[in-house]
């Protein structure tokens, strides 16, 4: 019999999409259903980002440098000038979304049984190309009730082993929403000298902090030679489909080396570099509207949640996302009751189980996450299911029970 | 210090592409390089394929399904059907590129110490992929007196070992031109059956088969759950840079898992789904016009190298490839000085040393790969250039010499 491999095996499912035959069910069922599950942002893509597809005059869309157009890396030099990080077009390689500039940092920085420190929740892909590598992941525990700030070094210290070759950390953070704050950017920079760590920096959300400064880990003066930042257009321009984003590195030998695997893959999606290199033109007050935007949404969101009984929910500095703590058994089964089993005006909601943010078995059972990439009447509407579906739910624990679960 | 990973440093840089700054010097020099090292079409992209993306409505430009747009999938069943190939949408991923189809069959269906055959020369890029999924490859030689024809099967049987998984084929093949009889593909049907090994199909030049039947490995009766076709619009279409191809099998276990690989990165490109979907819908007589040019450009250019003296070039029966043996001491000095120390009325003109594509070290020596992706008249200019530059070579060997080489 022909067998697939271990890690075709081992690979795990996305937690994020695994509940989608369930959703589409309900909507069979004529059932509409919001979806706070995924990070897909409802903001339009800036026209005029698309409309330089559309004037773009292409005779043969050519593979382009496995780096990525040069005109657009110098482009993006700009933009990263702008955020207060300075890089040069050859210390860029365009990626095919963020997704693949995760990839190349693990392939180039780390061996098989190499280790990685992530701080738990994390973006489970993270999961997906640590087992393509071969690279184990050691979560190490942020909490709910310190809203999931850094944990303490003493923890990074204690979880660091022979093998540990690299810290990867998102801020703002997918799922949780924190934004890292210059203290905690700079402890983690320390323990990367330390123990001669990679820092792997994924600033998929930089444009989206709300409290506080915004501190990139390029910014950290000394752990340039450290550094791998991984970075995309999709959150930042609603454009997620483009598939494009970026490895940047002022280390020259894991620019170099990454560059073979860029070079194996022959060249990033072209229509999409026009898209980005049109991207870094736009105002910088394109911003000010998506980001207030998302900022009423949180407000609305976090407020409704904290005023359900039972339900805790830290308010997120940045980002799109928050998990909420709420008084429920399994959060897995809770998820997939309110797509199977529950409406509301012939409504309900999907929610991300936290569970498949978390490395650690067990942890997460009654947290969800929620994306708020849709309008604040979606929201609200969401709200008020989530409140009667908390309501109903047969296996609704009481507070001081999901207190004490998540305490555990 | 911070090292790099052990497949970081092991992974090859791109044949095709480390001449690249000595032909960029030779352009600053006023000098004219024909590229005839690379496989980019110079075929215009189907003006009705990029109108489709410049119409196309898009507000928001989302996530695709991790398997690609059902719709382009259920477009491409239509597509397969006409090249006789009975597949359904949920037997398809689309994938970024060809590159990324490779890519899902080396991680999903070989453990790292694996061991994979391929008869060389073949696509370098496969060195890549497997070097990063931690997999041998055991190369089998063909060779140009019999223009690069399947090797004996006896040749197979003995390069098979318990750590052998699977099979590559690439027909017709880069970098030789070779269009695999129906035979040879009942052979390989054969011994993967014996053996039990998959059979990757490589089948990016499907459409440009010039003598012969083309033979798709999914036309092979019994071999069903063996075959991973690995596709491309990349030369079909001329739209190399759109990224888009597609990993296609009918094995159920080796989908389910390269589905978990997909789910990690997310989505295929967007904008190139829309022109994959709109590709389709071409008359089937849209292929008729760049293959009659490529077989005109193949006749020119065969006819033109047989002429020289020395040179020996099979007749390659598909795709824009061809490996000649030129009288020289070594491809990668020869290649190396047309760009840096030589010019004929201010032109010269850029190979592929055909060293990189064998994996046996020291063959292929004194032979190059030469992609017909130009015009006639610059495939014409560009042999006058290489007859020149052949005369003044100061590594020129006398042919017998050469031939002995190339039988070592």
């Amino acid at each position: 019999m022909l067998n697939i491999s271990q890690r075709g095996k081992q690979m795990p499912p996305s937690p994020i999409r695994k509940l989608v035959p369930f959703a589409e069910a309900a909507k069979k069922k004529g059932i509409k259903v919001y979806h706070l599950n995924i990070g897909q942002p409802d903001i339009e893509t800036p026209p005029a980002i698309l409309d330089a597809v559309r004037h773009a005059d292409i005779k043969v869309l050519e593979y382009s440098h496995s780096a990525g157009n040069e005109s657009y890396r110098r482009k993006l030099v700009q933009y990263y000038k702008k955020v207060g990080i300075d890089v040069s077009h050859e210390q860029i390689i365009i990626t095919t979304g963020g997704s693949e500039a995760i990839m190349f940092g693990f392939f180039t920085c780390l061996n098989p049984g190499d280790e990685v420190i992530i701080p738990e929740p994390f973006y489970a892909n993270y999961n997906g190309f640590a087992c393509a590598a071969g690279v184990n992941v050691v979560p190490i525990t942020a909490h709910i009730e310190n809203g999931f700030g850094l944990p303490p070094i003493t923890e990074f210290e204690k979880a660091i082993s022979t093998k540990t070759k690299a810290i990867i950390i998102c801020s703002p953070n997918n799922p949780t929403g924190y934004l890292y704050s210059r203290e905690e950017m700079q402890a983690l920079k320390e323990i990367c000298i330390k123990y001669n760590l990679y820092l792997f920096s994924d600033e998929a959300y930089r444009e989206f902090g709300y409290d506080g400064d915004y501190v990139s880990a390029m910014h950290l003066k000394g752990l340039e030679e450290h550094v791998v930042l991984m970075d995309t257009i999709s959150k930042r321009y609603s454009a997620c489909g483009a598939r494009l984003g970026a490895f940047v590195t002022k280390n020259k030998a894991v620019y170099d080396a990454a560059m073979k695997f860029a070079q194996a893959r022959l060249s990033p999606p072209g229509l999409a570099q026009i898209m980005g290199e049109a991207a870094v033109d736009l105002p910088s007050s394109y911003f000010d509207e998506p980001k207030a935007e998302y900022l009423s949404r949180r407000n609305l969101l976090v407020s409704k949640l904290n005023a359900m009984p039972g339900v805790f929910c830290p308010i997120p500095g940045g980002a799109f996302y928050a998990i909420a703590r709420l008084p429920i058994d399994d959060c897995d089964k809770f998820c997939q009751w309110l797509l199977e089993d529950f409406s509301y005006n012939n409504q309900t909601v999907m929610l991300a189980p936290a569970t498949g943010f978390y490395g650690t078995p067990g942890l997460g059972k009654n947290e969800v996450r929620l994306a708020y990439v849709l309008t604040l009447q979606s929201i609200n509407a969401a709200m008020d299911c989530l409140e009667k579906a908390l309501e109903q739910y047969p296996g609704r624990v009481i507070t001081e029970k999901a207190e004490a679960l998540t305490a555990k």
